[in-house]
């Protein structure tokens, strides 16, 4: 029912198992030259707790993009060489970010199987592939779920349906308006599509659009993913806010500052994850959330933040 | 020096090895719905040459498109369940085709290797990754032999000259066209790229234009793919006519027919891929070449082929 033991852990053995791996992943990033002059007090093996990480400086996107330069794109906050990843993307800035083909490297899997995405399904990714790394993050989700792809990127829509049609796809994938725009062309075409999932991010999904979904027969949920940093937070079928994801850590600080707020504020997404090959710590995404109290009715037992609430 | 063993067998050993695997491949292709009517009279076990292969059905694009129905988008050409596919394409007709992931499926990574990409190398992948397949075949030939990839596409080509900058991209891969576009842009826009290797595929590849690639200190090497098959044959560094590729049997027949013509003469290249997922038993490319006799000075001992002589 879950993608993996790791989202019904309790309370208790989250915090242990952060405590293992949250000091290795500082110790990782304090040997890299990005973090050299940021790290040098600090004591990377006794950072074991949310509390102990708010210590740290945060991790500006300013200061990656200036520390991004020719030849060494990844700004020394890579730990393997650039050449040694399968992927280096450029996103609008110029901000350049390495993807991995390792297992669910940048951790959609759980997103995809949330939703109900696995063996069998066949899903329609319209995240672009160029350049820009959306279309290969949920690629990845897909190869994790062991679903099959058609690698579609945005745009060409009668071709898009015409394949939605003869291939028979049941999922969706992309931002959340462009899935109507497919629908849409398909009733002009007359073409009826198997499509009943739409995992969406991206962009704002509006309720009466989510509604709309629904009238249709197809359950859309969210996720909040960012180029540098693969999965954040995911809706589950619960629609209770969004689930963090267990392969990063998340606070909520006062905008323009690495300050966590009071339990419960709205204030800027700063997250730290774990991935060994790419260690950003106390990273400032610049979206506002918020915690959201308690715990999903799905029975996942992460924090959940609530969606995204604007630009800090 | 070479990608594997299979580049430098000698003909006994070749010969040996397809009288074994060739009789495999047709039980495979006999079993399935797609074949079920051509191959009813076929002894499929005792297809083991070339010259057996030619008393058998040729496969024409127009009899695949038919078979291929909604919901059933293979035709039953395949020999998996269509959702147990990596990806599923639609070329322009529409016309689909399957794709994997397992290791070298597209059988580009000899077509890399030849031209000296690998391990250290990153390579500009300029071939559009959305529907059609040419971008997830070349991303599949750097996977197989160790590469980055900056997932770029066609097109944004002043973002495609920052990325190939500032990253410091090694290769190219693309149609021979699109290089010099961006060259011709690096060039306006004062960059100067690092860009020593091209692939290219998909064009006609003119002598002058290979030429100034040589002048700018490029080798370009091209290979003769397609969607339905992968590679088919490529240029090594010999530069003499393109070697076939070990994964597949290329025939040159009257066009139009089965029959082989004359040694050395001008005729339609029928392929029959050894690919165990998606069996295409002498399948019709449309495309004119010629055999050319003798063996590459580089080393490679399989047949070769003149390049690209127009369309049958």
């Amino acid at each position: 029912m879950f993608f993996d033991d790791l989202e019904t852990r309790n309370n208790d053995k989250r915090i242990a198992d952060i405590a293992e791996q949250l000091p290795k992943q500082i110790v990782r990033a304090a040997a890299l030259s990005g973090y050299n002059e940021a790290f040098q007090e600090v004591d990377a093996s006794a950072v074991k707790t949310l509390s102990d990480l708010a210590l740290l400086p945060v991790l500006r996107k300013s200061v990656l993009t200036k520390a991004q330069t020719v030849g060494n794109v990844l700004g020394g906050f890579n730990a393997r060489k650039i050449s040694d990843f399968a992927h280096i993307f450029q996103s609008p800035g110029p901000i350049y970010e390495p993807g991995g083909i390792d297992k669910d490297w940048w951790r959609m899997g759980r997103v995809l199987h949330a939703l109900g995405i696995g063996p069998g399904d066949i899903v329609q990714n319209c995240f672009g592939y160029h350049l820009t790394p959306a279309g290969l993050i949920f690629e990845s989700g897909a190869r994790a779920v062991g679903a099959a792809v058609v690698p579609a990127g945005v745009g060409q829509t009668e071709l898009q349906v015409r394949a939605a049609a003869d291939i028979g796809c049941t999922a969706y994938a992309g931002t959340p308006d462009y899935l109507k725009v497919i629908l849409d062309k398909a009733d002009q075409m007359g073409e009826r599509l198997s499509i009943t999932k739409a995992a969406v991010g991206g962009g704002a999904l509006f309720p009466s659009l989510r509604a709309e979904y629904a009238d249709r027969g197809i359950t859309c949920l969210q996720s909040y993913a960012t180029a540098d940093l693969g999965n954040i937070a995911y809706e589950s079928p619960a629609m209770e806010g969004m689930i963090v994801d267990e392969g990063v850590l998340v606070e909520i600080v006062t905008p323009g500052t690495g300050n966590p707020v009071s339990e419960g504020e709205v204030g800027e997404v700063v997250v730290t994850t774990l991935n060994p090959d790419y260690p950003l710590i106390r990273f400032a995404t610049g979206d506002l959330s918020a915690v959201l109290p308690g715990q999903s009715p799905c029975g996942r037992t992460n924090m959940r933040i609530k969606g995204w609430m604007g630009r800090a």
